[in-house]
């Protein structure tokens, strides 16, 4: 977006009581509201961040939307990412342009526009889903905020793999993640960056037992957390109330495939790169058992 | 980087002790350790994720280094920002490749490298810093990932303001940093991102002052908590101990100056966006009391 | 209470959407609810831990009520205790049976009634309150739940001091606490402990300030965070939302006055026991400067 | 403790390095540290918040031990119990004078300290523990802390049941609580609390289905998390480092036994209270499927 607006750029009108609304400009137009209409001219060959009023006085603050205003204001289907576990996603996965990255599944591209940003113009996101509707809206929401050249949306199941291979990074925000480990091992390049969205416990262990029952090391899983505070300077406190909880977030990279590759690690930090079979024949051996090689 | 290793390459060494280091591959090399050394030649032409031993049996896991990792790596001379942060600030500042900004101070570039790789190829990051060794170190380190092409540095003070205008997004990791908001809001474009990190509720009390009493708008403080998990399945339970606090992070948006623009808040926002000034004589009048106009 | 119920027994019915209702249990009465109503003699003689209909079907739960179910029912003008926070302060300043304590203000007994059952029968709470409203509500709800035998209510000012003197530990819920320092480390015996809940940043700044510049010890600030999370097995995760914020809790010890009692101290925790004028003296000395004694 | 210290109590002596000791004051006794030594007949007679110097000149402050300070100073061989975590039991199982509690297991008795001091002097703790040299620790610690006259301490294993019946809460702290819920729910009287601590999310899955099977209500998971705050009032801030994890604390009351109870619930609330058996056939049932009776 230029300093001042032009044709096609998308401006968010933020309401008095808050509301957010994003338009496209297009000279000409005009855009209602219950309160009265904003003619787009009064935006064109100015800057943002200007008060506009509508015909009854009611004034709506035309801003650029922020990748985090856009992720909350498309329209959607699906469960909303918050832009608290994008960013992290973004930073763990290790995007920046020129990357290549499997996304699965796109639901209504909340997360996709901001992996897109963070790879383009060079780089490209994979993005897979099933579901129609999403595909639909996913590639909608894409086209409206010219990010579609920078994305491959494929409407399939992934249970038969992926078409690409060697990319830096897969990430999966599916029901069961762990049902799709093998076919993301085999996409990803050598060191790859993986990584997976969960909401709850029971997923976050059936996918680190799957994790570490393969070829994956540097397993980690956090949350983040977003404290926000009043900004009355007098009376600076926490906000009374918070999220609490979004989602658990799920790290990994692709090691090369062998039993050689574990042993640089010390004891504690081994066991999670090890599978349960290995664990098991590791401790019997510690307790003086015979095991099989 | 490739799929394979090709000379030039940055390449991050684990040690089973979890010791880092970063490497630049170069053919004929060997790097030294107290443990034996790694040929580059070993790691040239091959992908990465594998173990590399030294003449002594001693393993080292290469792996591509993500940012993260870079961050937590590079010489330093000055307080580390958090990745956790970074991304945050990424996020909110709403970076993207083609956006420009300005960051001061520079350090020894940790956070820099982020904001590089967010806004490249085509964006820009203007970045500022009075000390000459935290300015010589910040142009090493970028040099050395190969990101100085999108970074001009200044060895200036700002009090005197910025060279660039109208740029998309301004961030402040400085100890004083409401003393630079006539700088800032000069530099900004209209709607423009205002992003700062402080250790201490003490200086977000004089920032949020400080922006409150100029034409800034949607303010905003929050902190980002970072909470790790132990990794074993069947014992699944957060680590015992964690970050506490890293900084306090304060966001804005620059909006135009005048009065009439404060007319679209609702009045418990509309706090935040006034003045001390302009919220005493609110106050006043409120009480009945006669005020200028 | 006794294992069935008795006549004059405080007894807690929950409806199915989760409304509270406390009644006292007298033999003859009746509750009545918009669904119907429930005969107190249901009640009597029979455990608790069962549900009651009303004529038309309508079912309570009968339960004794906890110590966080009578915090948050009782009838009050004041922002309420968190249980949370209650809980902390009695571990905080070391309460149980026998213990002397002074509360102000006391408000409408939120905390007083989990003082007093923590010091009962034996000790004693002396609890000031200045509002007419609040005192006649606190004597009401006390004697209700039969707690005023253990509590002195004064409906009096602090600024002039304290009746009490050589009390274990002294509390603090007031707007400006640090005004009433001195009063307090009258009342306290040597090593009592102190306490206060303060909601803003800024208050906690002024509080630490009084305590350091006063012979008061071990100065801690701390929030706790209390972290629910849904208890359905099968996807077990963090509720959505929580409680972010409630109060900062300010604690000490009353140490005996005098310069001697600092040497003891470590360097870095000295400066918490030292006042600002002693901090400002000792680093004008470090940096070789004359100070007057 | 009185207001002067007298032979038997016990004092906390804090060194400058901020290592704990306590002593039993004992007329014509000295207590040696490598630094020298203290005359207990300095401390008795005179009040506690003062320092003793040794003949070498080296000082102790002399404090009241806190409830808090001796759960973190007696002699252990388990894990300790945080007091913060200690502070929600009380308050979660409404403890006060004259309740019963039944406890298992004792450990080092760190718990069961808080516990009775919560009921004495007219209430009783019932403590079970099995390991002779925990058993043997414990009575040792509460006979220091003339807390023996308000414990049951049982040497014993609970696969067999409790001895007590109709107490007021039972508390588990044990590696599986869940393997002991129907003798929890024989000992327990009418509404009765229930309340354990478990360090993994595994636990509290087991624990929960099994609550959740059996006639127990108002079922309830939570963290308390513990935030310190820097005391340096010019620059206020989070510690850098805290506790991020204890233990997970799960609560719930006792009900009658039967379909019935159950009617009361809202749907969302009800399915907390049922058991899994229950809830498949609910769900059946929603489905149009016909279950049994």
């Amino acid at each position: 977006m230029s300093v001042v607006v032009q044709e096609g750029d998308v401006v968010l009108l933020v309401s008095p009581d808050r509301k957010h609304y994003l338009i496209r400009v297009k000279a000409g137009e005009r855009w209602f509201s219950h309160h009265g209409s904003i003619h787009h001219d009064d935006l064109i060959g100015r800057p943002l961040g200007r008060t506009l009023h509508t015909e009854h006085g009611y004034a709506y603050l035309a801003l650029e939307p922020s990748t985090h205003d856009l992720i909350h204001t498309l329209p959607r289907t699906t469960q909303i990412i918050y832009s608290k576990d994008a960013a992290q996603i973004v930073m763990r996965l290790s995007l920046y342009p020129g990357r290549t990255l499997i996304e699965a599944g796109t639901g209504s591209a909340g997360l996709t526009l901001v992996l897109a940003r963070a790879v383009m113009p060079t780089g490209r996101v994979y993005s897979y889903e099933t579901r129609p509707e999403s595909f639909d809206m996913a590639r909608n929401n894409l086209d409206e905020l010219r990010l579609l050249p920078y994305v491959t949306l494929h409407n399939e199941d992934i249970v038969g793999g992926f078409h690409e291979t060697d990319v830096d990074a897969v990430f999966l925000d599916l029901r069961e993640p762990w049902l799709f480990l093998d076919q993301t091992w085999a996409a990803l390049k050598g060191s790859g960056f993986f990584g997976a969205l969960v909401p709850t416990i029971n997923q976050v262990t059936q996918l680190v037992e799957g994790l570490q029952s393969r070829s994956f090391g540097d397993v980690m899983v956090e949350e983040i957390i977003q404290r926000p505070w009043k900004i009355v300077p007098a009376r600076l406190r926490p906000e009374d109330r918070m999220i609490a909880h979004s989602a658990f977030l799920v790290f990994a990279r692709k090691i090369e495939a062998g039993d050689e590759s574990l042993s640089w690690m010390p004891d504690k930090k081994r066991r999670a790169y090890l599978g349960k079979q290995a664990m098991a024949e590791r401790e019997a051996s510690e307790r003086g058992l015979k095991v099989k090689a």
